[in-house]
């Protein structure tokens, strides 16, 4: 037996572990210090009332023989296909309904795509990046080309003719930066793609936290996309359900063979998303539902803002913090990524991300991010201010 | 972009559609006619008690700020994990936390896994088969060879030292046969996969059916199957998960590097299984839950025995129907599996499987399963007797 010898190439990330090693060492030797951690990366408000209420009535349904449910549809119920399709009429996006595919989260479509593809495929992917896009081409033994996002491009970067991609990946809103594509930058890369009969695949984990009109939510809001792209969307920070686990896939018809193809991959290789978590998945996008999770939007949005106000007023060039719950920020007086983490630890006791671990784009930037409490936000800006 | 072009090799199974057809046109030509439906393959009674209070308690726990659960460890809960390394003690088998992966079935898995070994290996599958095992395969653009079950083996090929696998399935109790491997065909196994070098994938889904103390419940109970084997083990037909989905999967520690490449397969492609799931499954362990969860399958396995019973009476040759939900027959008087089927259809209304929808080898069988009603299975039976 052979193993898939492309493992080896993988790169350890030893980022988080780094962090929680510093932080231990700080705080064993400080403990009388208060942490304020601005680098988590997971939702912390709870699940909403409509949402906790459709999960117990589904375990009901699931205890009585006539209710009960088995095997469901492997790419997700209608009743949940059905809400999406109405979800993306808000975009004025129209969607079959066998080209929304439920999953169990963008992560793990989002590597399973590669299935449909060739290994002799040359991968496009942004740096600083979201280590998934990366390591799952690598398993495949695909060749990755970097674009580069920096300062000058405000980590967006744009399709460069000289590059001949075939698999492109785009994350909008950003994730780690918190940069999102306006849409004549989206219509540059959908024109790129179709030039190049390249295939997008664009991440849209974070359109619940675009604010700005001109941002779009879904690249199927630009015109032809539907002809080179397939999005990957999730109710992890959208509702939540980072713990929860629903997210959906669209792969267009017009997208020649792909939409079948990966009907077949999910009836091969998955049995569906829960039905108790499609239930649950479902309510997030009734009109209480909808309600419920924009005020934990809110909360995330409201936090992001006081830090990005704050960076302004201390005259601290980043992105983001509007249209997403990341602020990424450059690291003031030249300091490098790993060298602010350790000067706001031992200097303000916050917490946050070294852009590095992210790409070597990342080098001499740092991720902020508002999934911490509105208290614990302002006390941290308060701490910022004062370190001028 | 250029697509994986193995898909362009699998082949369309029309089985259940096919049956679907057949029983429409008969009940619309035949609308007072009562049919008994002895196909299906999936669990009807609901899920257990246990299971779902624990399933409410997770669920409230998520609503509150205090209580709620983001993301999880990829690999599963410690909870769940250490439930299960306690019901492997049963069998006096002893894994290690970290060679345990929660998975959400036995079906993505066996698939995923495929992930991790080279394109170049020869896969060996029985056949018949269930489908899953070629059809991942053949995605990969693998070559599958297959050991013929028939009624001279029992429906339990044996390894042939002239055929050089690298991957071979083996699935005990059989899905579609209901055949078990004792201890013994199974250490033969063990011993050429060691004698090869190959990794045996070993499909235990069904073991929570068996009763027989000579047929091992997991592989592991064999010497020397830690360094060759890899377990998938479901929920699924165990605890009636079929749409709850939480399976997990073994990959010990001792197999060359494919424990360390399945934890970054699944911590790169997955995210774990909801955090209310593995809380039922946890519940499944607990001695309520055992109690509970027996009672479903002793009224399955009644099921099965009923079937059994009348066929050994009719003098009609099959295997399964004891350790398993599953009765394979031969079809009497020499008739092919499709024929039998409108021959049942028509002359006793009862719907089962045509055991050519698995394989060649397949042909002139046919599949029961005892996952109807306890009245319905003794109807079914008696019609079967009133056809001699």
């Amino acid at each position: 037996m052979k193993r898939n010898t492309n493992y080896d190439n993988l790169e350890q990330s030893y980022l988080f572990s780094t962090i929680g090693k510093k932080v231990n060492e700080y705080t064993s030797k400080n403990p009388d210090k208060k942490i304020i951690r601005l680098g988590i990366g997971d939702v912390t408000k709870p699940l909403c009332p409509t949402v906790i209420n459709a999960m117990h009535k589904a375990v009901n349904e699931m205890s009585v023989q006539e209710t009960f449910r088995g095997y469901g549809p492997e790419q997700g119920y209608d009743f949940l296909r059905t809400a999406i399709q109405n979800y993306y009429k808000n975009f004025s996006v129209n969607l079959e309904l066998d080209e929304i595919f439920i999953s169990d989260g963008a992560k793990s479509d989002l590597g399973n795509i590669l299935d449909l593809f060739d290994k002799d495929n040359t991968v496009l992917v942004p740096d600083p990046v979201y280590p998934v896009y990366v390591d799952t081409n690598i398993m495949a033994g695909r060749k990755v080309l970097f674009s580069n996002a920096n300062e000058e491009n405000g980590f967006l970067p744009m399709p460069n003719n000289n590059t001949k991609a075939d698999l492109i990946y785009l994350c909008s809103p950003n994730n780690p930066t918190g940069a999102a594509y306006d849409r004549k930058q989206l219509a540059e890369w959908v024109k790129y793609a179709l030039d190049n009969k390249a295939a997008i695949l664009f991440d849209a984990a974070y359109e619940s936290f675009i604010e700005d009109d001109n941002i779009p939510h879904s690249i199927y809001e630009i015109d032809g996309a539907k002809d080179c792209a397939i999005e990957f969307c999730s109710l992890s920070k959208t509702a939540g359900f980072t713990g929860t686990r629903c997210g959906y896939t669209i792969v267009p018809s017009s997208l020649n063979k792909l939409n079948k193809m990966w009907l077949r991959r999910q009836t091969t290789k998955f049995n569906g998303v829960p039905y108790i978590v499609q239930r649950g998945a479902e309510a997030v996008f009734t009109h209480e539902g909808q309600k419920e999770i924009k005020e934990n939007i809110n909360y995330y949005k409201k936090n992001a803002k006081i830090i990005s106000d704050t960076l302004k007023e201390l005259g601290i060039w980043h992105v983001g913090g509007k249209n997403s719950p990341y602020i990424w920020l450059k690291c003031p007086n030249g300091m490098k990524s790993w060298e602010f983490f350790d000067y706001l630890l031992n200097n303000a006791q916050i917490v946050g991300t070294p852009g590095a671990g992210f790409g070597k784009n990342g080098e001499g930037f740092f991720r902020l991010t508002s999934f911490g409490s509105y208290e614990n936000t302002l006390e941290a800006v308060e701490r910022l201010k004062k370190l001028k």
